[in-house]
């Protein structure tokens, strides 16, 4: 499981490991993968205190950051510094909407504290928020790749990243948006089935991948959306694939920050316990399916509304998640993607790196005794 | 691309090809694969003449029947004969749903006739209707396997097509229909993924096909959903299926009844211009979004009913979408897979095999050269 972009970022197997948690980006490059954090939760303050604990538990080893650029949002045309860009948001929130998130909580007997900090949090997902996040990473300089999981960067980001010699990939959903990528000079193209967890769009991974290899080729894709094993690894390489782009197994190693609690909700859920909802962020997000996204479906309630304001109010669900792990489970958000279901037990990171290794000579050889079977 | 499964039904590829057309039947087994015939739309006496056709122009190849028995449907335990059960089921369809579809058609200048033959039909979509099409089946010997495309066939009807020397597959979504089907005796279990056309669920295939073949090991599986090209089936060998069940691509050769003005909108259409509806069946099912399909996701709107009762009143749009092909495509029923994005033009059956045979040595052969040039 090596192929030529292994080569240019210097890593063993084509494994990139998508998590909120320093340590499993750490694992993951260790392991012959590449790690890479999102960063989308940390302030740039938190995000300095993140990159420099990577950096010195890392060794050689290169990673990766993620930042959320969406290409549509409320406020993108706003022009404004981060504060102003926040408090007009913040006056954009409806009082019901708060109430209802808060109801939510009060009804599932979850303390709500939604002030302070707590308090109509705007998160990264703004160019105005995600730039400083960019500005930090690039002073890292074992930091060698920065991924938009939300659209294509703005030019200039393109070209603050590639004019400091690192690499840009971005997401996509459809090979429309990998064309806008590989025109905007994207480095690398990771195309993410509607199987996927968080952000997705509707197109299922085996139709999607081949399409945007073709579209963009010979620029190298990721397939992202549905893989948790070495077999679909392989399918995602037999199909043109340069590498895997992953997530949710990293919520089910030992390294995660994810509560046992979360991680027993996952380990229970088959693959048909999760919804494309926009309850959290205001975009189509996958997670397991609870009774906080159930509320926000209801149409008799009030309508998730866009992003970032969504998570002005779901954020108070996700505060008091951090905080009371075992009371939230059923209005947490859980992000994860179907492939949710093939997961029974919590793995030490190296391990699946390994396993999944073996998976993958296990199917290419399949391949082979199947040609050679049939004298090919 | 040969597997055991070949062997036993005398195949050279394992490429199932699903299809409501007999000329394409005879074309895909005559190639190599296996042609399977779509049966819920035609009468006893029309199926013994689409088989009788059949038989003369297969030569000595093997060929399958699909049959539709529902886990559930309305009128499933009324235990009657064919033609009561659909006396009984058409004075269940309230006249505000006849009313509202055949005003979707006369919104769009379409004639609309639903008198004689074309009111109110039951087609084979229960027991009552199907068993008569599995008997005039089993009477042909180049018949070697019977498929049910919705749920685990009833345990008589198990019995009798094994008494007859041949095989029985069905469908799933889930690896609990899949134990069900496995369970009962089903031979070959066809797993689909919800990019698929047609009936459908809601898991990916890159997620599900792996669980399907873990959970029923050894028995062989067939991948379905999003499958229209060599690279896709060398992407479900790799994972282990046993071969391939295919049915868009088949809408897109020169063999096929399609027409083409119909063949033109799939040509048009990207993988995201499909749509799992209920408006046409009752139950979910993919296929192109027009104008029928968004009248009756309208919340305004009356709800599908369940099938079999909703295609008693769509089954006013298909008639006329037979009869006027040109005037109807947008509230026609165009059932297809998200794969539909990959098809620009229509082909010859043949030359899609060859096709999907090179294209399948080349995706095996790229797994092949990671491997060598990384020394394994």
């Amino acid at each position: 499981m090596h192929t030529a972009l292994c080569d240019e970022l210097g890593i063993e197997f084509p494994i990139f490991a998508f998590t909120h948690c320093r340590d499993v980006v750490v694992a993951v490059s260790k392991a012959g993968g590449f790690g890479v954090l999102g960063a989308v939760g940390f302030t740039p303050e938190q995000l300095e205190i993140e990159l420099n604990w990577i950096d010195e538990h890392i060794g050689d080893h290169p990673y990766g950051v993620d930042i959320v650029i969406p290409n549509k949002y409320e406020g993108m045309d706003a022009n404004m510094s981060a504060d102003d860009l926040k408090g007009m948001l913040q006056s954009l929130v409806p009082q019901e909407h708060l109430e209802f998130g808060r109801k939510i909580l009060a009804d599932h007997g979850v303390p709500v504290d939604d002030s302070g900090d707590n308090a109509l949090q705007l998160l990264g997902w703004t160019e105005a928020t995600a730039t400083p996040q960019v500005q930090i990473a690039l002073q890292h300089p074992k930091v060698t790749l920065i991924a938009n999981a939300l659209g294509t960067p703005p030019a200039d980001m393109i070209k603050m990243i590639h004019d400091s010699g690192r690499k840009v990939a971005a997401l996509c959903g459809s090979p429309a948006q990998a064309r806008k990528h590989a025109d905007a000079d994207v480095d690398i193209i990771i195309a993410q089935g509607g199987e996927g967890g968080g952000h997705c769009g509707e197109v299922g991974s085996i139709v999607l991948w081949p399409q945007v290899v073709k579209e963009v080729a010979p620029r190298p894709v990721l397939a992202a959306g549905g893989i948790g094993s070495g077999y679909q690894i392989a399918a995602a390489l037999a199909m043109g694939a340069a590498g895997a782009w992953t997530g949710s197994q990293w919520l089910m190693v030992e390294e995660a920050e994810n509560t046992p609690v979360q991680q027993a909700a996952y380990a229970k859920a088959s693959s048909r316990d999760t919804v494309r909802s926009r309850s959290f962020t205001g975009k189509p997000c996958r997670m397991l399916r609870n009774e906080w996204t159930e509320a926000w479906e209801n149409p008799d309630n009030p309508k998730p509304l866009g992003m970032p304001l969504q998570y002005m109010v779901s954020g108070m669900a996700v505060a008091a998640t951090h905080k009371y792990p075992n009371e939230t489970v059923d209005v947490a958000f859980n992000p994860v993607g179907q492939v949710v279901g093939q997961f029974e037990k919590v793995e030490k990171t190296a391990a699946v790196i390994e396993r999944w290794v073996q998976e993958y000579l296990e199917a290419s050889g399949t391949l082979n005794e199947l040609n050679e079977a049939a004298g090919v």
